[in-house]
């Protein structure tokens, strides 16, 4: 997508800068474009760790390049393994992250050593290619339901844009390009239909007041940012026309982790009768975990990212404020699971079908192995 | 309550001060202890749409005692009238505000100007009393509530705490004294009971992350604070034994306004099977409303609230950060309805009763006129 008229993509290599890795320091966004460039893989973990670079496609994009970056220092087998292994585990929820580092290893292992840095790199740039692919396909395939609802509203006679609420950062900046969740909203606005986000704040780590609304004023939809208590309210009072979300890991059965809070917006949804979507590149379904809420694990990060929140200052400098009482605890857990029953649709790149072993198998009968646990 | 070991309440007059009225102001908390000296009915109305003054018991109390004020520099008629009315309509929602004023205007109509100051001051002082016992009548009820939790988990042959869930401050500091949702919590840990707190952070103003964990911090109540987003996720994995909220209105059918992500939670707790309390002086009953969620007005307040988050800077002063981008939109509705239906039961002074009109009535029969409405 577009910055300030030019094209990027979040995570490029190019000949000239010795194929680095480039991304943008997702900390320091909305108030600074600082391009970061990686050369080691521990420089990699650290920016996954530190959600430098953040979003499940685009961790497992970059997690890829990490792998082609430590086989140029070693490219023997067992430091390949050692390697892969440290990546796989800088986060644990998204399944992304653990996908592109299997699919790398299963190429890299059937390649001789002396080829591995080569096809390395051809294997996480095929990764990236796909992941923009698969997430344009769920463009269109979301931007009929947004039609949908844009058709339906007008037969009632009403002359309101289409709102949509989003939570979290599912936006061009949390995928190789273009976006999961916000995918069809670029997409619609693109072709002119009229839209207003709602874009939760997302604490702790306010990814959409500071990435999404970001994103989106970059790209000119309009949008209104609120704190994440305000969604119930809002849906109660039919503000909200859909909900469209990103998810980390989807379940065989079709439940779905994403960033903590999204639980209670589906379950305001489903309360307010309000079509609750979940968006994702089929790279994120787990199909080997069946009940999300017992088999997710679900990172607990840092108390420091509840306790100090992050902005600009008065002096335009990036500063972090406490907000507890000295001493006060908190606990930090990253996602929550959304069971499949709160889930109007499951938004792939083959189409939307029902959150559950049905819907999923009937996109990806592929994957019917007859097992039914 | 204390601070520090030395008793207070939230708003007090003495007449070595020649009856200024006393609060703390909360915008300060829990950074700094800085008490407030208000002399004209115009001081008070700027304290509580400012909420320097919060807290929907609070705001009716100090509201009472700006009418003392207002009457010390004109106790006519049309001027107590008018100062009245600027008073009540500082803030939408609390009912408990347009209560104290009422309460206040029907004695002192009756009632000399030349005796009118003398009276004010007696009736103010009469609500602050009042509060204090009703909290605490709150308090002794809602024990029975959390001692029925304790041991039932004793008898599950669990040695943990009973874990209560909170949203904003509905703590002493809200209230005259003890606080609604708090005063179980506070008489329960006197008591020996063994409870922990799960402390709402509470966007946009963070009441829960600043207040309520200072009140709890200084009382010595084991507590944890979370992102508003965290709660749901709580629920679902057994976390929370029962969620106990404050309100700022209750109409006669059992709808709570309170602030805004009441309702989400609500919601998750019904969908975990937690009980979901809300506590409340009579006082905060609106008999004339029905229909909370089409009959409540919602305060909309600063987008600013939103787009800026104020905590201290690591130089040790209050501070300020911007965390969307420039020019960003937000919306910050302060409040929400939660529906009967969510809501296990209502904790008053008088007990513990169903949120429906028969189980208001049952608690209030003098309220019963007949209306089936």
């Amino acid at each position: 997508m577009k910055i300030g008229g030019e094209s990027y993509r979040s995570v490029w290599v190019n000949a000239e800068d010795g194929y680095a890795v480039h991304i943008f320091d997702q900390t320091k966004l909305p108030w600074s474009l600082d391009i970061l460039r990686l050369e080691t893989p521990q420089q990699v973990a650290e920016a996954i760790v530190t959600m430098q670079v953040r979003g499940a496609p685009l961790i497992g994009a970059v997690a890829a390049y990490g792998l082609a970056l430590a086989l140029r220092i070693d490219s023997a087998t067992p430091a390949m393994e050692r390697d892969a292994a440290m990546l796989a585990e800088t986060r644990p929820t998204a399944i992304n992250l653990r996908w592109a580092i299997e699919r790398m290893l299963t190429r890299l292992r059937n390649t001789l050593p002396a080829d591995r840095v080569r096809v390395a790199y051809e294997e996480a740039g095929a990764i990236c290619d796909e992941d923009v692919a698969q997430n344009e396909a769920i463009g269109r395939h979301g931007v009929a339901l947004i039609q949908q609802i844009a058709e339906s509203k007008r037969a009632r006679g009403s002359d309101e844009p289409v709102r949509i609420l989003t939570h979290c950062n599912a936006g061009w900046i949390a995928t190789v390009d273009w976006g999961t969740a916000l995918a069809p909203i670029y997409m619609a606005h693109d072709q002119g239909t009229d839209l207003h986000v709602w874009v939760d704040e997302t604490r702790p780590r306010n990814q959409g007041a500071a990435l999404t609304a970001w994103e989106l004023g970059s790209h000119g939809v309009g949008h209104t940012v609120v704190s994440d208590n305000a969604g119930g309210h809002l849906m109660q009072h039919g503000k909200v026309d859909m909900v469209i979300v990103g998810t980390d890991r989807v379940t065989r059965n079709g439940d779905v982790a994403n960033k903590i809070g999204t639980y209670l917006k589906a379950l305001a949804a489903h309360d307010n009768d309000v079509p609750f979507y979940v968006a994702l590149p089929s790279t994120t379904i787990d199909w080997s975990v069946g009940d999300g809420l017992r088999d997710i694990p679900i990172e607990e990060r840092s108390a420091r990212e509840v306790t100090h929140i992050v902005g600009r200052d008065s002096d335009g400098k990036m500063a972090a404020v406490q907000v507890t009482p000295d001493g006060t605890d908190a606990a930090n857990p990253a996602f929550d699971v959304t069971p499949a029953r709160l889930v109007t649709g499951l938004l792939t790149e083959r189409g939307v079908c029902d959150a559950s072993r049905e819907g999923l198998l009937a996109l990806f009968p592929e994957r019917n192995t007859g097992s039914t646990n």
